[in-house]
């Protein structure tokens, strides 16, 4: 063979044009399908404009401030010391012999590597996890709910909770049955759902979140979307935000009741994500876990209804999304499909061992009779307490502005104001083809570096307009930014209203 | 609704037995379909009898020696010093002020968190990585290449080689196409590729590796393999894994090139598991990328044929398979697919940023003139020679049992031997509705405490028997590991050829 073919351009050596293998016609169509917005067009447009400021451009703003995504850290939320301490010693063992490290984190690190094969970081652990991590979960499910049983052999750890997700419903669904599965998902939804749905080829089935009730899920609606879907698809699955995303609402016991009760009727698998189940601010609002409720409402039920929680390190008051870490407490699954599960959970080994490290010290933090626990204490209130406030002062601030309205925030990190957009702007937008709140949002990063995700990458009610915005920047910048919002939003309303 | 529901076992409150929505019938049959022997019902059988030893239980032997994974730390291989000081630095900064860790491992945490927002480990990264260090993988490749330009923006962090290879297939293969997507594939093969096959339902083409001339890649084998599955689906994608595993093979360049001119000829896309490039010890034998090889066929080629190479943290001197880390470089494919790529990746957010850093210090290791270089290469040194030591007396002490020929390890971290299983144990076998060499695989366990694969689990051509072992246990642990599979054997062979 020869080692100068000549200019590529030229084609073949037999003449004909080498195609290429891989392109969008033959890409595969459920990858196509796939939407995520959190990272979408408005976040490479947010990447772009970045540069073009580091490269000395200039823009009617100095910055770009991403409130996009639930990126604690990313937006100067301190680690909480002590995780950070744990983990380390877990990957250097010989900071051991450090007297700069609290005994409280090194007797946590030793019992968590003498779960790791070698006592090392660096070995694969069983697929569900690392066994003791696994016991860990189990006794903090226990407290949280107050005594309600968990096995440790349900749990499963994974790489964040989108693996998790991905993962139990890569079981459920079957692209190629030809009653096609039905998954139920609120809206407006966290878009890892959607996208899943969509690189499944399963059908998404839409239940609408009541904006006028706080975004509370009403039973009716349920009713009506799983009527509505069966004239076309079998729903097997029903998805729960609680707190939700990116609605920041937290069910009422009572609501959950009605979902369970829903679900044990109608024979749906429950999925519940409980990653926000630390993030409640609203002084009137709890968390309450699904299956803390369904124990709740007695045996019949709590031996029946098919459920998996899933929780993260990524958000609570930690904010640790860089380590994938997160569990999954699987309820009533058939113990042969739960081998399968363990199969499939085997194939891509096992999740990173900091992240577990991560998830056991998240379950199993300081205790008051700990050295430690004062500053962990301290450290935990702190981001709470700077959410709780942010929250309120989000909600506060939007809603003084005309033409946007604002749910409270009672939980999770983000609020989902509502915004009218004036006729002319609506068409503009669709000359453009493009959704009126991706044009608004568009705008309102070019005109003031804030960016934020448009409504209808959560999907909402037709002719209805939002965005999702974090609450995670600091009071300051967190200010800044909500009065930007406000200016750019008059000036926006002003415009197309023919007010100039 | 009432609080105590009575007994569950009496069934629904309406009398009705309330049925599982999930269940062996209901669940996706691509999942049932998947199989993956390195973690299968051998592993778990052997996790029974440590579970059985532990609990005070007596056995013909004291441990259960696991060689059924590549898993390094666990069989006692220390980690790299180095690369858990950086990692442990990203993790906890503090430490950037203890005199204890060396200047040359703090400015390259420094520079990694300098790339992560926040300066923190805990960000989300972008969906392809940490900039910085994607930069770092494409310098590493042009340096081991010769000069083989590399494009950083061709990088894509993965969590493991698994999650990279997943993602690829997932692009390539539509399940509902009609003339189904045929993947190529080595036999024997590492079964993450037979699993992913399943679980996305293309068609698995297996091309035959030549036993008989050190599982050599046979050029002719492929065109037979690729016309015969022309016949009923459509052949798109060749997998090939160079240093081979099972089979511990090292390609020579010529084979390359005509794998190579195959897949230019057939349009297929190339897909090259490269995680064991540093696991060379044949001296006859050297690793040679596909894309330093594609380059050198001359720019038609280098042009022209889509290629993705894989790596990861797991293999090489490090063996930090908990880390999860790994990349992919991603060369000629479409543009619109690479979007289409990052899209996909942005749903599962981003590889653990704990593994993207020890990626960092593989690709970016101490350099002579830095006062880490010294230990680094000793470790270094000290892990490959002991793992060459091993690959030599592994083949010496197999190829001495009558009955069991094992061609060289050349390379990677096992032994695939060829064992005789006598007739009569075969017929016993098929009785049980088992593979042969599941049988003799369970017997070796039960009765020696030795875990190792059956071939079957890997694929082997018909009336062929085999086992993977990994060569990772310490000299004198495989010592006794060989020595008793050798008396097992011997006995085995007696047992069944009634010459007992």
């Amino acid at each position: 063979i020869s080692l100068d073919l000549g200019d590529p351009s030229a084609g073949r050596l037999d003449g004909k044009m080498r195609e290429k293998t891989l392109t969008m016609d033959t890409l595969n169509p459920q990858v196509k399908a796939v939407e995520y917005a959190v990272r979408g067009p408005i976040v490479l447009k947010a990447g772009e404009i970045e540069r073009y400021l580091e490269e000395g451009g200039t823009k009617p703003f100095s910055e770009v401030i991403k409130a996009n995504i639930g990126d604690a850290h990313a937006m100067g939320q301190q680690p909480i010391t002590f995780l950070r301490q744990v983990v380390a010693l877990c990957t250097f063992p010989e900071l051991m012999d450090s007297p700069s490290f609290p005994e409280d984190a090194k007797w946590r690190a030793r019992r968590i590597l003498q779960g790791c094969g070698g006592h090392s970081l660096g070995s694969y652990s069983a697929s569900p996890g690392v066994e003791c991590i696994r016991k860990d979960i189990a006794a903090y499910i226990e407290q949280r709910d107050e005594g309600v049983p968990s096995d440790w052999e349900n749990i499963y750890l994974t790489t964040g909770a989108s693996d998790g997700i991905m993962t139990i419903l890569r079981l459920l669904v079957s692209g190629k049955d030809s009653s096609r599965t039905g998954v139920m998902i609120p809206i407006p939804q966290y878009p890892l759902y959607s996208a899943a749905i969509s690189e499944m080829d399963a059908v998404q089935v839409n239940y609408y979140l009541d904006e006028d009730n706080c975004w509370a899920l009403d039973i009716n609606e349920l009713h009506r979307a799983y009527q509505a879907a069966k004239q076309h698809c079998q729903p097997r699955v029903i998805c729960i935000i609680n707190p939700g995303n990116p609605t920041g609402q937290v069910q009422s016991k009572k609501c959950i009741e009605e979902v369970l009760h829903f679900a044990y009727e109608e024979n749906l698998f429950v999925m519940s994500d409980e990653v926000y189940q630390d993030n409640v601010y609203a002084p009137d609002c709890q968390f309450h876990s699904f299956k803390k409720v369904l124990y709740e409402m007695g045996p019949e039920y709590f031996s029946s209804v098919e459920l998996v929680s899933f929780h993260s390190t990524s958000k609570g008051y930690t904010g640790e999304c860089g380590f994938r870490g997160g569990y999954m407490e699987v309820i009533n699954m058939d113990p042969e499909v739960k081998a399968q599960l363990v199969k499939l959970l085997s194939v891509r080994l096992c999740p990173p061992l900091a992240g577990q490290a991560a998830m056991d010290v998240i379950v199993n933090p300081p205790q008051p009779e700990e050295h430690t626990f004062k500053q962990f204490h301290q450290e935990k209130s702190s981001v709470l307490g700077a959410l709780a406030e942010k929250a309120k002062l989000t909600e506060q601030i939007l809603n003084a502005v005309p033409g946007i309205k604002c749910n409270p925030v009672q939980g999770a990190m983000y609020a989902f104001p509502r915004i009218f957009i004036p006729p002319k702007a609506v068409e503009e937008a669709k000359a453009l083809g493009m959704q009126p709140d991706m044009l608004y949002c568009l705008r309102l990063l070019e005109e003031t570096g804030i960016c934020v995700v448009p409504g209808s990458g959560f999907g909402q009610k037709d002719r209805t307009y939002h965005f999702r915005m974090t609450i995670l920047p600091s009071i300051e910048k967190l200010n800044v930014l909500l009065g930007k919002v406000r200016d750019f939003h008059i000036s926006f309303l002003k415009e197309y209203s023919g007010l100039e």
